[in-house]
């Protein structure tokens, strides 16, 4: 049974709230748009992915070294960037409701792209179009928005109390280049990878988990000689898409959007978004890849008066051209569950499951005994379950109502394998002593196997 | 050859950052004060302290569920639990200056326990003991000072707009209560563990990792009846001593400090701080239990009209009582490294090593060859590095300089086995083919190991 996409993410969306993946951030208050807070399930799934994608690009890899920058950084950061001056929406104002919306997105729903447009431009274009505010009232004048949230240090009043918070983790990493090349001697080619929380104050943050206002980055800067740019481009290039595969992200869900050369950044000359193909959505931002050149590299040298130069082994000094592969988590976590939702038909029912990849699933295993008001079934599966809880750590107890129910419960939070312990495991049927069945959460097929190989059948 | 301890502390804060452990915050641009980045063999420890804690707390127990709610909370979270009006320090300026000065510390310096004094004693002992500013200049009078850090989210200028950075992850459980009962279905006793940062606005940071404004916390909420909370309290206080023994703390270094009755915050009928004897210092905090009553549970259901009732099987209803052990990440960082930074004397000079468990070392093994410049000793070296970095990932690779300053380097990080290739290996004596010296850290001893043998000695 296909499931329809109209309301795919409506469903995704229930089922994350229903079993504990995510929640509306503070829902008790009302909730704060723009942010979500991961349930006991959700927070699993999403430690599987960072640890997955630090063993992948950063432990696994003799040339990337980790990091983790403070959240809040000295303000000359930022201004080094760009941020401070360029890190900005257009906003307009509902001159009646004093309402605040962005500009561009309201020329968007008037069928106008504003990509580039001058605040003077929108100012014109609304003007000579006569488009109002959503509730029909006239607009005040553009004005620029700083994304960036602010806060102040300290006690004192005065202009060093500024600090923001960070829009992105990579300037982090650019300001402790010199620290981790004067610590760690690292060679060229080399990258330094990041994994953390981000903050932008977006106007209209959207629906889920696309466009909040809190999230979490997994980036690296990868440092290379300028004249071996192109080649390490593809060879991260490749790298990223099978980052994708080991997610379990079918290659047809997700396409590479080359951004046209007018529509580049600054900073950048040539960057590559990866789309997923979001369920009632449409190909939507997973992940970006940039070649920023030298340009923060070279920006914050100038900005701080401390050299950004590596010296190669034979003395030549350079400042390192930059290529930035940025994943967002929750960008990869909602992929990861639009990828894996199911549902088919058993027994004339609907069945919703989690097709998770094994080393992704909250649970790796469940184990149940067949009744749980017989000892000596309890006592054999708690036997069971502490064998693998010892080896796997994260395999699921469950004795509540019929092994029918807690299949479903296992498939809908995307359990591979159900383990259940019943009389022949006790050695009712001789032949079947020290056996149990595992069932398996696509095909709904069981089998039975040796208590003695199932550590190595689950791995 | 004991260490100084006067100096300890200054020569772990010189090896973090010789070494690519810590970093002052944004040092290119004259630091942040208070803030700290890990750098790769920092993060590494730290992601392994992490991880051995949520396996111990979270994964490893059937009674506990993750959770990882946002920095970012409807402001109503901080208003209800008390923090808007209560999470103060007094402040009083330099009337001359502008300087601003913790009051209470102010009064420490002059031998004056300020704890529990309103803002007019603090005026009244300030003008009695003729009490100036560092500078000797008069003082204001004394305020209150919030030190959560305050921002504001979208673009209004209205108090709805109006957020705080989280000063505790606490909170962040007590509103997914619910959420968490509802999703999990659990049976109290039960936990709710959680891991992320959190936020300050000290006065006056301290130096290295402690008092710092941007922290990670470990924190549980266990939820009990209570009735049962006294027995509780005495599980979780020896479950707490545990984990000091997994990270290797000697049990001399810890001291309970029982937080006397009228010392108590209001909400709590016990706390135990749990103090370390940091090198040149002294005990000061390493971790904190407290039993919360149901304080926060209640508050909330107050503030938000939304029921915190579990209901028993037998349909009894009740507000859970709350036992809360709290961890601060860096000062468990903080606390390993000055456990384990030793020196000794070999061959007439210094050497430092840290003593670190193998589970938290940043790499657990570095393979060599015994020289670069012979392909076959590389070729055989890279052979083993491979095998062992597939089975552990955290291993190193040195072919730098000779063996003995490898062995130097690696201990001066911690890294428990250096792993030598020679030619005996490749079969020079063929008694010896296909053999490897394991040289062990903290002894400097040397063996012969198979290399069929290593992953299994190494574990």
């Amino acid at each position: 049974m296909t499931t329809s996409t109209d309301n795919k993410m409506e469903k995704i969306v229930a089922l994350c709230k229903r079993r504990g993946f995510v929640f509306q951030g503070t829902d008790i208050y009302g909730g704060l748009r723009g942010a979500w807070d991961l349930g006991p399930l959700g927070v699993a799934l999403n430690n599987r992915i960072k640890s997955e994608w630090w063993k992948m690009f950063v432990e696994g890899r003799e040339d990337m070294y980790g990091l983790d920058a403070a959240i809040l950084m000295n303000a000359k950061v930022w201004e080094a960037s760009g941020h401070v001056a360029g890190f900005v929406d257009p906003l307009v104002e509902d001159t009646e409701t004093s309402e605040r919306f962005r500009a561009d997105h309201l020329l968007k729903d008037n069928g106008i792209d504003a990509e580039g447009m001058s605040l003077e431009m929108i100012d014109a274009t609304i003007l000579e179009r006569g488009i109002k505010s959503p509730k029909g009232n006239p607009l005040s004048k553009a004005r620029t928005f700083n994304m960036m949230f602010e806060t102040r240090i300290g006690a004192t009043a005065g202009p060093e109390g500024q600090v923001y918070l960070r829009p992105e983790t990579a300037q982090g990493i650019f300001v402790n280049f010199k620290n981790v090349v004067d610590s760690m001697s690292p060679k060229l080619p080399f990258g330094i990878g990041q994994i953390g929380k981000a903050f932008r104050n977006e106007i209209a943050p959207r629906e889920f988990l696309f466009r909040v206002r809190e999230f979490e980055q997994m980036e690296i800067e990868y440092f290379v000689r300028e004249s071996e740019w192109q080649e390490q481009f593809e060879a991260w290039r490749l790298a990223i898409w099978q980052w994708f595969d080991h997610l379990g992200l079918s290659r047809e869900n997700i396409q590479e959007f080359e951004v046209p050369e007018n529509d580049l950044a600054h900073y950048s000359k040539r960057t590559i978004d990866f789309e997923y193909n979001y369920p009632g959505k449409g190909f939507d931002e997973l992940a970006g890849f940039a070649y920023r050149t030298d340009f923060d590299l070279q920006a914050h040298a100038k900005a701080s008066g401390q050299s950004m130069e590596y010296v190669e082994g034979d003395g030549t000094k350079l400042v390192p051209h930059v290529l930035e592969p940025s994943f967002g988590v929750g960008r990869a976590l909602t992929a990861v569950l639009c990828e894996s939702y199911r549902e088919d038909e058993v027994n004339g029912e609907v069945r919703t499951y989690l097709a998770l990849p094994t080393h992704l699933a909250p649970y790796r295993a469940c184990v149940s005994p067949l009744l749980k008001n017989k000892p000596e079934l309890v006592e054999k599966a708690r036997g069971v379950f502490m064998l693998l809880k010892k080896e796997f750590g994260n395999i699921a107890w469950d004795d509540n109502g019929n092994v029918g129910k807690r299949y479903r419960r296992q498939d809908e939070i995307g359990t591979p394998y159900c383990i259940v312990i019943d009389f022949d495991t006790l050695g009712e049927n001789p032949d079947l002593l020290d056996t149990v069945t595992i069932r398996h959460r696509d095909t709904g097929e069981q089998e039975r196997v040796a208590i003695s190989e199932l550590v190595s059948r689950l791995k």
